[in-house]
């Protein structure tokens, strides 16, 4: 078996030299931003109104993106607000994205201790050993938060690992008030020390594909350029998931330092610039009501301001 | 509306009061671990086996522990096995533990930045504004983790808040691999920063009960006596839910620290040496093949130990 499994860095590598973009459009379906053909005369007032038009908004962003961008990154609250009936939705979403060529990454942002996270892994991320749960719905790889050490990320890793899949383990959340936990510390800060479990996580030989990269990345958000560097130096075998791009601030320019010098070994994602661009006049005055080419656009024309960071 | 919701602590006082012991029992239904009369003759193959017998299970712990303990923690991890049908179960069993007068708390351990937190929240701990969800099936509380800093909790935070639940913030957790994050720093460790943390969380004047204590708690395990005592002086309004008690080591003795000095403040949580007690002889011998008396007995040992050192 072991011999046919790809690893997830060289299946991110090919994805992002066949687009040609590092891009990743995060699909995050804010009720309250939906396109207005998508929401009721009367508003959001029942459980199957907002899932369904939950569901729908996706796959168009879904349809939308796929063969413009590698991966899109599924946020998971906005189907958990929903119970079992947006959990439903949210796996049926990562298995329909991955039937369109696109590598899906979950964001779950889980974490626990070891016994606790093998059952979120087996949930999350590994292949599914009871009959009645789709291996295909099983996204490519997921967010994790490590901050409750090895054992619980262990259980993650060696599940993704097993079935050609990875993991992005936070580091350097991109919101500022993140900022109070993760520049802790005198002589070093602790986006420093998670930097170095993570690279030590990920530092095993079957770990690493053919590209030189682990399946262990981590979710870095672009801060100063000196700063974000060294982080990049902290980490050099593993994949960076970059928030931050577009509708929180940063510029492709800005996002340069999480590549390796190569420019290769990020993804950077971008959520409601795309996926509400229907807001935007730039593309409204363009497209009307047609909020699908709106999305198409966004998508494309985010994906060729990043193509240029990256090799 | 305000004035007949009652404060989270002023319900936890009022429960550990009634059942005169701060004993809280850890849901947790490991499938290779339930007594074998769940146990189909070929093992767990399918999907609604699992889900069947793991609510089977969970319910006849519930209904074991009413009235002996005064709250279960349930954990999330366990139901997400499962997908939508393990999400639908953990609803039903926050539901059905609630109908039977148990304060739940639901161990989810979310934690996100602000604009994903306030669906995490509305998922796991809001009055829900959709009709469809069942405000019944809300957990009283849920765990968080807090190391994305104010903007995050604080979703977490309002929400329970204004329907009388409350959060338990992560702050030293029992497995020894998380320390590697938690004892981070020189002059003080990030868990003594995080405590700090969580004070101010939980320190508004509408946040904090008739009993003097705050709707925002604190997980913290006990370690070392001297380094408790710091931690439980770092937050003297927060409650604390204590795990490590039982199949984890630590002793009623060792929790002692995680009260304040008149023996209020604390949940102790014990899951598997409660819940799957069958399989020691010491009630085993006793019971026989009654896996629910083992199970009513061993949480009335565990409320009466740790009765003592609570008032």
């Amino acid at each position: 078996m072991a011999d046919v499994v790809e690893n997830f860095a060289d299946r991110v590598s090919s994805a992002v030299k066949r687009c040609g973009t590092p891009a990743v459009v995060g699909i995050d379906p804010q009720l309250d931003r939906l396109p207005p053909a998508l929401v009721p005369n009367t508003g959001f007032a029942k459980l199957d109104q907002a899932v369904r038009a939950t569901s729908e908004f996706s796959r168009a962003v879904i349809d939308a993106v796929a063969g413009v961008v590698p991966a899109v990154k599924i946020n998971s609250a906005f189907f958990e607000a929903f119970r079992d009936d947006g959990v439903r939705t949210y796996f049926e979403l990562v298995r329909y994205a991955r039937d369109r060529g696109l590598i899906v990454i979950g964001d779950v942002k889980r974490g626990d201790i070891g016994s606790t996270s093998r059952l979120y892994a087996e949930g999350h991320i590994a292949r599914p050993t009871l009959s009645g749960l789709d291996d295909a719905a099983v996204p490519d790889a997921v967010t994790l938060a490590g901050y409750l050490g090895e054992s619980g990320v262990r259980q993650f890793v060696d599940a993704a690992a097993a079935s050609g899949r990875g993991v992005f383990v936070l580091v350097r959340p991109s919101d500022p008030t993140a900022d109070v936990v993760h520049e802790f510390g005198e002589k070093s800060k602790l986006y420093e020390h998670l930097a170095g479990l993570v690279a030590s996580w990920g530092s095993a030989s079957h770990l690493i594909g053919k590209c030189g990269l682990s399946c262990v990345g981590a979710v870095v958000a672009p801060k100063d350029p000196e700063s974000t560097t060294r982080v990049r130096q902290l980490m050099p075998r593993s994949i960076f998931l970059v928030p931050g791009y577009g509708a929180q601030g940063a510029s492709a320019e800005a996002c340069r330092p999480c590549f390796l010098s190569d420019g290769r070994g990020a993804f950077i994602n971008a959520s409601r610039s795309v996926i509400f661009s229907h807001e935007a006049k730039r593309y409204s005055e363009r497209f009307g009501d047609d909020w699908k080419m709106c999305i198409r656009q966004a998508a494309k024309d985010f994906a060729a301001d990043v193509a240029g960071v990256a090799r």
